[in-house]
């Protein structure tokens, strides 16, 4: 493929050694002859002077002048160069399928199970009574899918997947290993004798269609009704989900966030890494939390949080600010109750 | 049932239809006719007014007065409507059986496992030497119980649990997926060339009876003796229990906790979620440490703790409510700064 | 075994009876006759006086005339007594094996994978295509590995860990169970319509040898080119790494860290419990890293840092000294307020 062949495929803007054949896509800092690179992070701007790269994906905006271009360096400019470079990417790298191909002997399928059409269970997969798995989905090794579980078309179940019984999965569904859907939310009631009693968990977890769920996230099953994750929410690794919550579409958490039970999020919130939300409250839409907020509170639509607990983002930057010289405030307040000391004295002394 | 059949089963006062069927159980928002609900927190109080379930069980310190019911509601009064409302549900509603019944032909069990009667084995089930499963305990399938472990009667152990070499686990233990018993604790000695040398992990875990583990969290072994969750210790998932930790009485522990080595926790202690608890200290009976408390010191007998590092939850809120209007403190500060300068000029002026 | 034999082995100075019989080696607060105990850390120096050991390791700087030692507990002192104790402990306990023996008729291998001498495969484990594992290396039941995965020699994979395509592990490496290797990075580009288009991850993992991955944790694949993390580091439980992440040479983490994508971590580093890093920053060699700290920004050789953000730790400490009495310092501001007004007025009044 031919940078001009590139360019053309992203409607972008060419020059230099337009005829010069791409092999491969590389970052920056590792690429050689015959890649196509990008820059989309201004950080990795000093890489561009060295990089050995043929071809280069730029912003639009990006000043060619600005910086020594290695010589022999093809440049084309779009719009957005990480997306360009992505759709590159999935053109000219084929990517390997990790799946297995159809149903493998050792998968344990009982006769009351429901396979649709391509269906691909791993070695060791347990398919539990009048489950249903839609066709197209590719069911990873060691996955244990429970009774009257359903699972739409086209989804991926890396291994060691476990989803308990009844719960509900639909189309195009990516679920990472090791992950766990529709256990038993944390609920218990105290007994005089300070023992606790179990509350049973009737309800089971939902996802809709283009959800994906991280490496290791647990999924609680809710105490009645739904545990449910909306159209295109997507989870990192290691996020916990109790019961009852409920999380809008398109809804984006990063890694080892936790929501207790019976929390709503709304849709388009984006929630950074190690988050912690309480029960019962509402996050609003387009809601965004930095990372390490523990929220105790609803929130509002639109606005950014931080802190434990969570404060509106640049009202929390300014309380850090003076946090950081939090000793040299002490500081003058200590020599301020010097100098009005020294003040009432010398008063007292003025006034004869 | 009937109604007046539920109020005499729970022992509550009824008022309206004694003779409305009773079908279900469900959350008030969600009820419909033939539905029995319930009022708990008076956050949800608002759907009362709504609600079409056919009967409600409030609190006998609720005023019906206070709200317009619905036309031909039933209510049913009782001291603790959660209580009352899980009684029924268990009675009304068939939990289903998700374990496996038997020993599927795919577990792996070698000849020198003792297993009790009626003993659940699921598909790819994978039991170690001299390992014994006691009366009435279910494994579900792809669970791996190592050499020589030991586990008492009527456990659930969902799927894909592993349980190390030699750990002990008693009578009616519950074990949520993915779940990790007896992984070497992190132990290591420091080289003089900077790596470092792994400590053996000789130790084990023992859950005593009653206690239950979440989804996906890890235990380590002890060092040396035992890693120990006494009689009804409860963990929801991703908690981290490091080796050596003692875990007292009915103590339960929410999601994404880690307590760090040799730890160890009083009876009926309370410890929210994503609290960090560092080694070697004593966390004392009847202790509550809300979320995201960092511990780094032992703690007091039925003292709430928050914040990193913890403080008495009283004093934190008190900084909390100061830390807020820092920026508002230090602007404070300032202008102080600027009248006393003021006074001290005014003073140099007025003594002649 | 006689405390003098021991001695002579560790090199220790012995004082006592030397040929008291040793036969097992316990913790001070639970060892009995015939037990080699050891101190090391000072919180344990109460023990001492009560303890029933037979002998017990403790460092040449102890003075024994400081503690009422027991009758007949023979001292033997020694630089450092932990790592003298772990001498001994693995010489006279001999540690069980609890992999299995050879390859599992139930583990599913496939004609295309290579497998070394002495390889240990547990039932139900699922090898796949082109897989090669380097010969002495056990895998435990139900661990399933990817297609074109590589495993060195002498690696230990505890049960139901998953390795995916085409990662890459060295030699000596320990993986405790339920760990998730080369799972997705957690990369989508949004779209205008509000919902994800998911980033290929093309990318792979790499552990250099004597590296050990704690039970349920996460490597994310990355997008190009590796996660890499270099020889000998050390991971505790659910640790997160995400994609593109570099760690360097004997860098420890202990348990539920998370590191974002694209971050470098230096060798020689330490992380504590709960630690959160953001993206595409460095972790200078040397960096320590307090439990619960939130790190935004790169940090320089050798320094310590704590709280969130992450800032010097002694700096920290020092603002934390003031934020514990934040209540009073607001008191002391109050104050001086009124009593700066009062002053004014005074000067006011005696200003003719």
């Amino acid at each position: 493929m031919t940078a001009r062949e590139i360019a053309t495929f992203v409607r972008g803007e060419i020059s230099g050694d337009e005829g010069v054949t791409i092999l491969r896509v590389a970052k920056i800092e590792e690429s050689g002859p015959g890649d196509l690179t990008f820059l989309a992070n201004p950080k990795y701007e000093k890489h561009v002077a060295t990089t050995k790269a043929s071809a280069i994906l730029v912003s639009t905006s990006f000043e060619t002048k600005q910086v020594a271009l290695p010589k022999g360096l093809t440049v084309i400019k779009v719009p957005d160069p990480y997306v360009a470079f992505l759709q590159i990417l999935k053109l000219i790298t084929p990517m390997p399928d990790p799946f297995p191909k159809g149903v493998h002997p050792t998968a344990s399928v009982p006769a009351s199970a429901t396979l649709g059409t391509n269906v691909s269970l791993g070695a060791h997969v347990a398919v539990g009574d009048n489950a249903s798995i839609g066709s197209g989905t590719k069911i990873a090794p060691c996955c244990v899918i429970g009774d009257s579980v359903t699972i739409g078309e086209n989804c991926l179940l890396y291994p060691n997947v476990t989803v308990y019984h009844g719960c509900r999965i639909g189309n195009n569904v990516i679920i990472q290993a090791g992950a766990v859907l529709g256990s038993d939310g944390f609920g218990f009631v105290p007994k005089p004798d300070g023992s606790y009693e179990k509350i049973p968990q009737m309800g089971i977890v939902v996802l809709e269609d283009d959800v994906e769920i991280g490496a290791n996230c647990t999924i609680d099953r809710a105490t009645l009704g739904q545990t449910l994750l909306k159209k295109g929410v997507k989870l990192d690794n290691q996020v916990h989900i109790a019961h009852n919550v409920v999380i809008g579409e398109n809804t984006v958490i990063a890694a080892q966030t936790g929501i207790s039970g019976s929390t709503k999020v709304g849709k388009n919130v984006i929630i950074a890494g190690q988050v912690g939300i309480v029960g019962h409250i509402e996050i609003a839409d387009r809601t965004v939390l930095m990372a390490k907020t523990g929220v105790s509170k609803s929130t509002e639509p639109g606005v950014t949080y931080w802190s434990t607990p969570a404060k509106e983002h640049k009202r929390a930057l300014k309380i850090e600010v003076v946090l950081r010289s939090l000793p040299e405030l002490a500081q003058d307040v200590e020599e301020l109750k010097k100098a009005v000391e020294t003040l009432n004295n010398r008063l007292v002394n003025t006034k004869p």
